[in-house]
């Protein structure tokens, strides 16, 4: 990150204390406080205590969720701790509002123990009518995703893992489409095994991909492998690499046609690359530095790259996503974001940029691009109408 | 409660769908957006990881609380449980702003078990400046509110224990000097030893009240009755009742120079308050119906009387406490609110009548007066800087 950049963020974040403001909706004045307030307020309460469902109509359960971390696995910075991790917390809840028009709290817990956050998350939830899970590392978020997602009837998302993979999987539909290459018939190695790259092997096996190997900083994921291995990776080593390849993040890479980095900066070669099949896409979205650079990708041949920065083409960048499918899962008032809404919010992200308009300078649309929220909306509102919840 | 004015406040609900808003204080632009959200948050990020106190000024925790209940003791409602509570947090969370300026958020927990509303609210509360607990039943919310005093370094303050002892004493202050008696020379009953009873009793005895009884329904709460006690009533038992008497209300009653009912409704008679002391004082808060009628009190020689309401004079009403004592804690930063910031809020409320407007119909400023929170805030700051915290 430039100094320019840290100094002038700084400069604003103290400017401003807080991101976020808290704001009544009306002016309260001596005519409506006994409305908005006590003795009129208790209308509403005796609704709400006569029939639960209520609290969708008479509060702001409706479209207001809770944004929780414990700070564990914060952008790139890491273990960070609650408190610091607050600054991301409040911009994903301004980004939440401005692009969804979501109400987002940023919850920051002062634990890292797997039940408390589940049962802290449990506790607060009456409040809230969906949860962001954020920043919290892997392996943990996955038990702290699922437990969660069983035992709350709102709906629980961990961005990092689902919000990235539906991204990468719309500007995926669209890259194989710069190549001509179909899903089914091609090699993928995704290189990074935390809440990231897990999920989007998922995701993308469920939408028919194959052929995936996963790695990670010890190398290929197999099932015979012993070293720095954990649940999940068990669990997927048991479903990804079809032809049981062990050795290096390089051996892996041998034929592969399309590479998803979550991982690490400068950690692909030239050499690399040219062992790749022909016409191979690269997703490169380590942060703030890629897996190799455009420059130095371009130049080994590549055409079609996608990273995570917004100072090159093809962002793939969570905003895209996560705004959109909370938007459209709390205007149905869905229990859970399922499987349908997420493919459903990727196929609409990537219907976005129109067949003409398809290059490899262009083929995701751009983050700040205030219609993509609305149409990922009415995608997950689709796919709960046709497929439930 | 009328039935239009039922009517009307469903019906606002219903078409606010939730009172709060939580809007970003900056429009984001594709150009801020480095700046606010990544990589330019991770600025902020490292300079509060590198030095805690810095999440002061990088982050809203200096001007955001969050509002914990637990739903156990909502108005005059009872247990009416989390998700019926949502209305009555959201319109305390619009007062903290409009008056206050407070960011305030509503978390209103599933469970009523002391143990965990004391862990999740340890847990959630890195990202907030203070705690305001609310309507949570008594005797829970004394444990409640001192572990957390205890434990964390935030302001934590029960609302309806303490919002309501600093009101009615500023009001206290001035009925006072209406009859012409001084704190330590009058005998004081109150009624109801509930979380608002037993504040009271406690605030007034710090303030050099000697003299006061407390009831229940019960009787007379003193050292040797067994019949529902319990600890906090054990303990307020050995500092009150200085003669020792025993017996109902209506024996507690005789020579009573100021009552102080938080209780139910029409529990006063005429008979009672004839038994009381020349120039009597009713503070009759019980809501919405009071102790006795106004009407009823002056027809047997009451002047001076407060009640809960807005539609008689002199409204006990904690708005004009707490958005006052948080935006004062918060402005200084205080770890807690101390005895001397309620003692000074209230002479502060009290000094707001002026003496020469001082009259039976107007002996404490209305709820809706919005000068009242900057003078209150000023009286906390005071005496954060002249006590300490």
């Amino acid at each position: 990150m430039g100094s320019d950049l840290k100094k002038e963020s700084l400069k604003l974040h103290k400017e401003l204390k807080g991101k976020l403001e808290i704001v009544s909706k009306r002016k309260v004045t001596k005519e409506n406080l006994p409305l908005l307030y006590t003795p009129g307020v208790a209308a509403s309460c005796m609704e709400i205590y006569h029939d639960r469902v209520k609290e969708y109509e008479y509060t702001g359960k409706q479209n207001t969720i809770a944004i929780v971390t414990d700070g564990s696995a914060v952008l790139g910075l890491g273990k960070i701790g609650p408190q610091a991790a607050m600054p991301v917390m409040e911009g994903k809840a301004i980004l939440f509002k401005e692009f969804g028009g979501v109400n987002a709290i940023p919850i920051c817990l002062d634990t890292y123990d797997t039940e408390e956050i589940i049962q802290t998350t449990k506790h607060i939830a009456p409040s809230f009518g969906g949860i962001n899970l954020e920043d919290i590392s892997s392996p943990r978020c996955f038990d702290i995703e699922k437990k969660l997602d069983e035992e709350l009837d709102i709906p629980v998302f961990h961005d990092d893992q689902h919000g990235t993979a539906v991204v990468v999987y719309a500007g995926v539909i669209n890259a194989l489409k710069l190549v001509n290459k179909t899903s089914d018939r091609i090699k993928v190695v995704i290189n990074g095994a935390g809440a990231a790259g897990i999920a989007i092997a998922e995701f993308l096996l469920k939408n028919k991909f194959n052929d995936i190997i996963l790695c990670d900083s010890k190398g290929i994921v197999h099932h015979r492998r012993k070293e720095g291995m954990n649940q999940v990776k068990e669990k997927i080593a048991r479903i990804t690499n079809p032809r049981g390849q062990t050795g290096s993040l390089a051996d892996a890479l041998g034929g592969c046609e399309l590479f998803i980095g979550v991982s690490v900066r400068d950690i692909l070669s030239e050499e690399m690359i040219s062992s790749m099949a022909k016409d191979p896409v690269l997703f490169t979205l380590a942060n703030p530095d890629p897996e190799i650079s455009p420059e130095r990708a371009k130049k080994a041949g590549v055409k079609v790259i996608a990273t995570g920065r917004s100072d090159y083409p093809n962002q793939v960048n969570n905003l895209l996503a996560f705004p959109g499918i909370f938007k459209g899962a709390l205007g149905v008032r869905a229990g859970r974001i399922t499987f349908e809404m997420k493919r459903e919010a990727s196929l609409a992200i990537a219907s976005l940029v129109k067949r003409n308009d398809l290059k490899p300078g262009y083929f995701i649309p751009h983050a700040t691009d205030r219609t993509v929220a609305e149409v990922v909306s009415d995608a997950v509102r689709f796919a709960y109408k046709k497929y439930g919840a």
